[in-house]
């Protein structure tokens, strides 16, 4: 399963949707240190300064209240070289990942959509488990008065909040906040729960709809509700407060990775950019495709990153003309799919007979399946299949004469499936680092960023400086990176005094 | 996982919170033929005669502003004979099931509450997908105009409504449903999707919170907002959507049965119970402990139910006293664990040594894992275990001197699993058996129902029969089970005309 081209998706792993931040806070005695960290699909901002293309493009996106049928019917597709906005939009209809809901800003998430959320649930479960966090469920309203409390979260949240205010016909002597996140709740419940180090750590974790009163949305990028995932956790001492969002950021990481290739960027944001009421948020952020880049290609191949993870990986296409070729090649068909499943590979045919095997070939790719086998009554004489990567278009990425006995077959569908992998997370890699620019004064960093690049360079500055420099370039310091260059001293770019780390600025979106 | 000796948590399954209603109902060209099928945690109501008890107490239960705190620490637990709602408070507050949320009528599901749950999507989603239904999500805000088009459900709905009126600072145009359940939303989509034949069968199933504006909430029973899963389809024919609702409602069934071990009774609902707007409803109706069945333990019995579908099955207790003891029993403990754990059983080791062996068997029989194994210096001697079953109290439970050994180990754990999951099942189809009368006249149901007993008789009388029945004894039909008696000509009980069916007559929660 994959939503493989649509680069949104990828930007789940996106920086400031995957921030860990740890709020070292005292409830009660003990000390409780909490530590938050959360995913979301979709994330709300996508991080890059290459992406502002987008963000441009958005503002003539077409309202939402367009109607995505007619274009569905007849399966056009801007090209993403003539408007990225309407090729993106286009996309995730035709691929029947979302549709519009009746309210203004809200996404209905179908099936080959949602499947890729489970896929994340799936894999993200196994690893909060792990590490010792346990699924909960905490409810969606809140108490106004619970983010009144909350300094930071009213100025935060209160231009985004939805409430109730009408419960079983009545007006409600208090308003209930439709949770935009949990923070407050989830505090207010650990100072119950909590009586004494015996009952820490505390670590919670909950997959749960969200709520944003969003002017601009639009489908997986910004929605009025998403879903996300969000772990909370409380300890004992800083220390453990601090290896925890260290650890959890690590675990996002290695799935951007492993999973997805994405090749983020994990790091610690700085002070101005950090979660409001959190001492330190870490980040991992994405580089995405600009409009120059999906000029290339690019986002194409960050966006087409899904495989891993999401599985429906092998399609398959009999194709026939008479009626006595069909049954021999759906038969071939079948029995490549039982080989192929029972190597754990997710194989699907489409043999619907109201399509033609061109039209199916579009359909798949647009759905982002990383190969396809065709069989034929040829191939059903030969004994072999036809396959196609996705990653390699036209015929160069086509392969014939591939045989259908089963260990062969199997050997040869897992290292196309890896190699597609490594490919794609190569690619995407090469495409990020050819676009951070290290630099070491700030006329330099002002370049960098005028050509939609990121730059890296050392910084001491003050919070003020860095106001100044997201004033004249648009760029934020994305985070202050784990790996940090070896070497060479460091001076501040911006003061020139001694410099113990480099950042990365960019513009987000 | 389990909570076990929590009957609420059996109510699950009960019948209203199952119910599969089908409806047939016109949409463009073709004409679509619509199920939906539901399973809720928390269930909304108990459905069962002789829950009247409870239903009683409920009225002078404490208000959930009661702190339940104070009754964790001290781990008050009032005995059921004493106090059937306070017994059920304080269970759920002792096992930690779930706690109060802020808001009246809220509920936090701790991780214990919450494992269960996710044990029911992990089994269902197999069964869902092996079906033909996919996962989707809708937006949970509704507009007002959608549940205003469906006068069934404003009658239904309205009173329980939560309204958003405020979003992003302003007042909202048209006031925002919080979904109570999501059929306008998804007919709503359902025509966007459905185009031809060839868009059918739909089949579409959500898993998601829901809230609906209860006065008179109780933990997992009913509250203010809880989880659910509602199944969607849309069909090409009336007899394809009849066989899809009943399908469902098999699916039900036998989970019921086979994991839970509750005897549910499936059937079809009366007209006048029927869903608003379904033509049909069938249900899966489980009949739950009143005061007296709880005073022979049947409840208890029910409520042990979840041992196969949520596994905690085996927690193990190293007993030591010397210091020199203790290295020796977690040696052993954990080499037991290992084995059991190869073997697929779920096993976990309370080896905190803050807690004597007697309050940790009291804990984890109130957290209802069937078996308990105990391990001393003696047993480690002798290569042995105790192991006690939680579903024979006392000394007749405990079986001393089961070898270590591998093999035998495992064997005899699985053995006493299934005896235990064998024994509750027969128990509590022997109480439901011997609670419900074959009634044959009014008179005979009116006795039945007035000794708290469920009413089977023969019925084919209308609609104002069935209402003079309701108010006249307080029951309604439950259902007209697909298991109906063979043999005998029916006459309806109420008119003395020929009758098809027999009907279940019964108070409900």
């Amino acid at each position: 399963m994959g939503a493989l081209r649509l680069h949104s998706l990828t930007s789940i792993f996106a920086a400031s949707s995957s921030s860990a931040g740890i709020s070292y806070r005292s409830v009660r005695s003990p000390p409780i240190f909490r530590c938050h960290h959360r995913l979301r699909l979709p994330p709300r901002r996508l991080t890059t300064a290459s992406f502002s293309a987008q963000s441009t493009a958005e503002k003539d996106a077409p309202k939402q209240t367009e109607d995505p049928k007619s274009r569905v019917q007849d399966r056009v597709i801007t090209p993403r070289s003539q408007d990225f906005n309407a090729w993106y939009l286009d996309v995730i209809a035709n691929a029947e990942l979302a549709d519009y809901g009746p309210v203004r800003g809200t996404m209905v998430i179908r099936p080959y959509g949602y499947a890729i959320w489970e896929a994340i649930q799936d894999y993200l479960n196994v690893k909060f488990k792990e590490t010792g966090h346990s699924n909960m469920y905490f409810p969606q309203f809140i108490p106004y008065s619970f983010i009144e409390k909350e300094a930071s979260h009213v100025e935060g949240f209160s231009p985004e909040l939805a409430l109730v205010t009408i419960g079983g016909g009545k007006e409600l002597e208090e308003k209930l906040v439709v949770r935009p996140t949990s923070e407050t709740i989830v505090n207010h419940m650990f100072t119950q729960w909590i009586h004494s180090y015996r009952d820490l750590p505390l670590m919670v974790n909950q997959w749960a709809n969200v709520t944003r009163w969003e002017m601009r949305t639009k489908p997986f990028v910004r929605t009025l509700e998403f879903l996300w995932q969000e772990g909370h956790t409380a300890h004992a001492t800083p220390e453990e407060a601090e290896k925890e969002a260290l650890q959890m950021i690590a675990v996002y990481s290695k799935f951007a990775y492993e999973e997805t290739a994405i090749p983020v960027i994990a790091g610690r944001k700085s002070k101005s950019e950090t979660f409001a009421g959190a001492s330190k948020t870490y980040t991992i952020e994405a580089m995405m495709g600009d409009r120059k880049a999906l000029q290339a290609g690019t986002s194409h191949n960050l966006g087409q990153n899904f495989s891993r993870a999401f599985g429906t990986q092998v399609v398959i296409v009999p194709i026939w003309k008479k009626d006595d070729e069909k049954t021999g090649v759906l038969n071939a068909a079948s029995s490549v799919r039982e080989v192929l499943k029972t190597a754990g590979i997710k194989v699907k045919i489409d043999d619907t007979d109201q399509r033609t095997p061109g039209w199916k070939f579009n359909f798949w790719e647009m759905k982002g399946v990383p190969l396809r086998i065709e069989i034929g009554p040829r191939d059903v004489s030969s004994g072999s299949v036809v396959i196609s990567r996705r990653d390699v278009p036209g015929k160069q990425g086509k392969v014939f004469g591939i045989s259908m006995e089963a260990s062969s077959l199997v050997a040869y569908v897992k290292e196309k499936l890896d190699e597609i992998q490594a490919s794609l997370l190569g690619r995407a890699t090469s495409f990020r680092d050819s676009n951070i620019v290290d630099v070491n004064s700030y006329d330099e960093l002002k370049a960098a960023i005028g050509e939609g690049k990121w730059a890296r360079g050392p910084w001491a500055a003050s919070d003020k400086d860095e106001l100044r420099v997201k004033e004249e370039t648009g760029a934020t310091i994305r985070c202050f990176p784990f790996e940090q260059p070896e070497g060479r001293n460091k001076t501040c770019l911006m003061t020139g005094n001694p410099a113990e780390e480099v950042a990365i600025f960019a513009k987000s979106y």
